[in-house]
């Protein structure tokens, strides 16, 4: 029996238990500390991605556990390198998103001692973790051993717990660090090394979302069934946190109580089959305020990107309620009325099966003209939509929209596409078409930040073969340059669409616009990097496409082998008096409708 | 008198008083959540730096705090903005460099209520900040306004303590953000709102470190004064952590006393003119091992960077003094045995004092064996290097070292050179000689990270108009390649001396080498990167140069306008073995000499 050096050992023990638990796939960066971690890890039959840079490594984590709702690990050097995970850590924890992250350390002692590359890693992240706990010193004492195992199964289910979410296992290790035998074997506890005669983890957790009580189910029926104005609004979701939620069960209760499903892009809920059956709608950015009110609303998923959909709901006289598995609030704008604290799926199946039941919920038709009002409210949206990217007016007023709109209608199917935060996900929002591909679309929406968007899309990608589009703008992707090398060091493939407007295209959305000083210098910032070289030192391909030309330009790059960069130059203001043109049309021709059917 | 909303006057109020308290500069970060500071900051006569990746302009703060002893502000956006500065704020700890960080936040009603882009910013960098506090939020309200100015100066204050370090305003907004103006004229507390009738701060904080008493002095001089074999150990310290500790005081006391001085590279004691005068060593790496122990050891600054040094200090039966401001025990070995908590300044002055009254204390002389051993030694190591940098001999065996032999031998007087970490600071420890050029020599030793070198380096070269030297192995340039956007943006001309071995040539030195897998994959991980091609995205001449023509390149590109990348390639391993060599030579060389000398 082999019998390592105790620091070996642990690590080994360690690794082995994550991998009963589940765990397929792991982030190393390089150090000397990790050592006995990265040596268990490339040992094992977890899959290992190797990072430089750690804080590029924690976002491809994140991007994978997105992708997979599957926990992610995370593992890193003592000293700053931890630190340098903080930020995929932030957006973990908002989000979602089941991560492990993993930190050597050197022992106890050396902690505040002056000790070189020794900094205090306990509780680095503070409250943005579902858990923290630091490994007592590695030893082969039994009981250590059996913690060891416990506390490794425990902090890999506290991952996927209700709501998933990032755990942090503070590591000591101290020389030998490299596996090295010692010659003495552990024989007394051989069984718990091995940990127990059985599959799985050596501790199971076992759980499940929470559930709500049949009378107010039954009260939540009633009241959407008698709604004259109902609406479900499916937020940004990750399919982990959604915990099962059927689209095909969402547009069953939206067909039966004749309700409108406003789909966010990162809702899992605007593409897809279900799309075909029942009233699944995309462009409400533009309508939602010309349009009635709704007087009760079910809400799913976090707060919706859409502003203008956000400040409908906070102006709506309605009753408002909250799915969330968590119990938490997401509502920004405190006007929600109910908190539903219970798993999406659990509550929509339960009020699909009342509804056939109950005929007193039944009773009252909800009114056809609510929702055909919205049904013509989306249709004259895709009309103008497409007006715009007709050929003579897409060459004479080019903007970025343009590029959303063909990124998810000419998206294969199916396909996973990351779109960045700032105007992308805003564009995405309006100008993405539901359709009924099978498209995963996904973002860093738990705390919108441009940081680690190439990362985290990659790291989605690594999960799945899929074709992988990333949507970004030349500011993230300058962010996160350090990302790309993961397209050659984890073998991803991708079509990464820039949207460049060198600079921050989407403060010529906010007021501080007018302020010249300093506006340019210090919001617009433009850094005039031409980005064919950055995709030259990473080895990717490069073309500089006219939104003309994208459509085709982004097909032939999606059947096509390596990673290429299509880069759409913009004038970001240009683009933003397009959009702002756009949305007044929609917004006319909404009134003119309802004006009409008012007066008929 | 202008009359602008209250995010806007808060804004300029809090600017304001940091001008008055003498703050010099501030790295801002585009978002619109910081507007209001981002806009005062733009309108005021505080130097400002703007940086895209947050990341980098923290470490660029870094470098501009150490290089001056002065704080460097930060700014940024709301949400993983903040968490992106984290590791830059944990070396800013360790280091003891001032930092004032100002992280803009949303209102305190949306926290934890699913707001976009909005995360739990109260101690988010946990222990590593000297003082936190949050704004309250900004109202035209006269105690209010003198509450924030006393923080903002408290807050400027505690930066430069003792110990300095770095400091974390948080600061909540509501809209509008941008500088509108309201009508409303603020009358009845104008006087508040200009700070006092009088220069400089609206609260002054002095202080000062602390000193010893006389007993304390008097013991410790004739404790110094007696020993047989004394010594001096200068570790790592930034200007601003020595408080005011003269050069020449020190060689002062090492000349009364007949104690060597071992300078760390990265003490300020190794460079300048007081080398002339005094014993002030750089070769002890290689043969500290050999000579005799010392009985009595004056430590200041961190702990050293040479590892046989810290073994020999630790193996030796010595009282051994740190001195350390803070009162802090840097010293990881625990054999230190006593802690003089007082500035090294007064400590050296105090005891040159006091050698010089007190006629106890002259009376033993120490032994000129001691020196001459040491003085031997250093000229053995300096010939053994010389030989090594022959060209025949470094044609046919090149190795890192050479190249850090010549960054330090031809620097021009003065110069700031920064050196990385892993290899590069372990070789300008070896084979940087002392001489009596004015070199300013920083590295970022706090917790030795090879994150944000670059944007350090870049930061500390914006304070002075001295040629700008950066060492970096291939690794840390990657890591912060975003930082090399500072060049053309904060306009700084620099030599990068980029030493690539492909990937970490120091886990080499490390036993892990020998286990193959997973040494290549996951240890060395080498990556293939050609950076004439990064060097090409920034805009900056690359240079590929043997070793033998290096010290010509060198010379050059100090000369020459902008900013140069001198990529000289090795084989770690070869080199690694080539450090080894010399080493061993130099050990014998000096025990050769010891025993002639034990012989004669």
């Amino acid at each position: 029996m082999s019998a390592p050096n105790r620091a070996t050992l642990w690590g080994r023990i360690l690794v082995d238990e994550l991998a009963k638990g589940g765990l397929e796939a792991v982030c190393l960066s390089p150090g000397s500390r990790s050592t006995p971690l990265t040596v268990a890890f490339a040992e094992s039959d977890i899959e290992v991605f190797s990072h430089l840079d750690e804080r590029s490594a924690a976002f491809f984590a994140l991007g994978r556990a997105r992708r997979t709702g599957e926990p992610t690990a995370l593992v890193c050097t003592s000293g700053t390198a931890a630190a340098n995970f903080h930020p995929a850590v932030v957006e973990a924890n908002q989000a979602r998103v089941p991560l492990l992250v993993l930190t050597a350390d050197r022992p106890a002692e050396l902690r505040d001692s002056g000790a070189n590359q020794t900094i205090d890693q306990v509780d680095l992240y503070g409250d943005a973790v579902r858990w923290d706990a630091e490994l007592p010193e590695p030893e082969a004492d039994e009981r250590k051993v059996r913690s060891l195992r416990t506390t490794a199964a425990r902090a890999l289910a506290k991952t996927t717990g209700v709501p998933p979410g990032p755990v942090h296992l503070n590591c000591p290790f101290r020389k030998p660090l490299e596996p090295t035998e010692t010659g003495e074997v552990p024989d007394a506890f051989a069984d718990t090394l091995a940990g127990r005669g059985r599959d799985g983890a050596f501790v199971e957790t076992s759980g499940g979302g929470p559930t709500l009580d049949a009378a107010t189910i039954r009260d939540l029926a009633r009241a959407l069934a008698s709604a004259d104005r109902p609406l479900i609004v499916a937020g940004p979701a990750d399919p982990a946190d959604l915990v099962d939620l059927e689209p095909a069960a969402v547009v069953d209760l939206a067909n039966r109580i004749g309700a409108p499903v406003l789909a966010d892009p990162l809702s899992n809920l605007r593409f897809g089959a279900h799309t075909r059956d029942g009233p699944v709608f995309g462009g409400y950015d533009s309508y939602i305020d010309e349009l009635p009110a709704p007087d009760t609303v079910l809400r799913v998923g976090a707060s919706p990107t859409s502003k203008p959909l956000r400040h409908a709901l906070r102006d709506a006289d309605a009753d408002q309620c909250l799915v969330d598995p968590a119990g938490e609030w997401r509502e920004a704008t405190f006007t929600a009325t109910d908190l539903l604290a219970a798993t999406p799926d659990s509550v929509v199946t339960a009020l699909l099966e009342r509804l056939e039941e109950d005929e007193e919920a039944t009773a009252p038709d909800p009114g056809a003209e609510w929702l055909e009002q919205f049904e013509r409210a989306e249709k004259h949206h895709w009309q103008i939509r497409d007006a715009a990217l007709e050929g003579d007016a897409l060459e004479s007023t080019p903007f970025e929209g343009a590029i959303l709109a063909s990124v998810f209608e000419d998206a294969p199917d199916p396909a996973t596409v990351f779109v960045s935060n700032s105007m992308p996900i805003r564009d995405a929002d309006r100008f993405g078409r539901p359709r009924t591909a099978d498209l995963t679309v996904l973002g860093n929406r738990g705390a919108s930040g441009i940081d680690g968007i190439t990362s985290t899309t990659l790291g989605a990608g690594s999960a799945t073969d899929d074709p992988l589009v990333l949507v970004t703008g030349d500011l993230a992707l300058y962010h996160d340059a350090n990302g790309l090398l993961a397209v050659d060091r984890c073998g991803v493939d991708a079509t990464i669409v820039l949207l460049d407007n060198d600079g921050g295209g989407i403060f010529h959305k906010l007021p501080i616009e007018e302020f010249e000083p300093p506006f340019t210098d210090q919001f617009k910032t433009p850094h005039g990097l031409e980005f064919d070289k950055l995709a030259d030192l990473y080895g990717l391909e490069f073309e500089r496409v006219s939104p003309a030309e994208f459509s085709e330009a982004y097909r032939r790059s999606l059947e096509a082998e390596g990673t290429q960069v299509l880069s759409v130059g913009f004038d970001s203001e240009s683009s933003h008096r397009r959009r702002e043109d756009l949305e007044a049309q929609v917004r006319a021709a909404v009134a003119e409708d309802l004006e009409n059917a008012s007066g008929s």
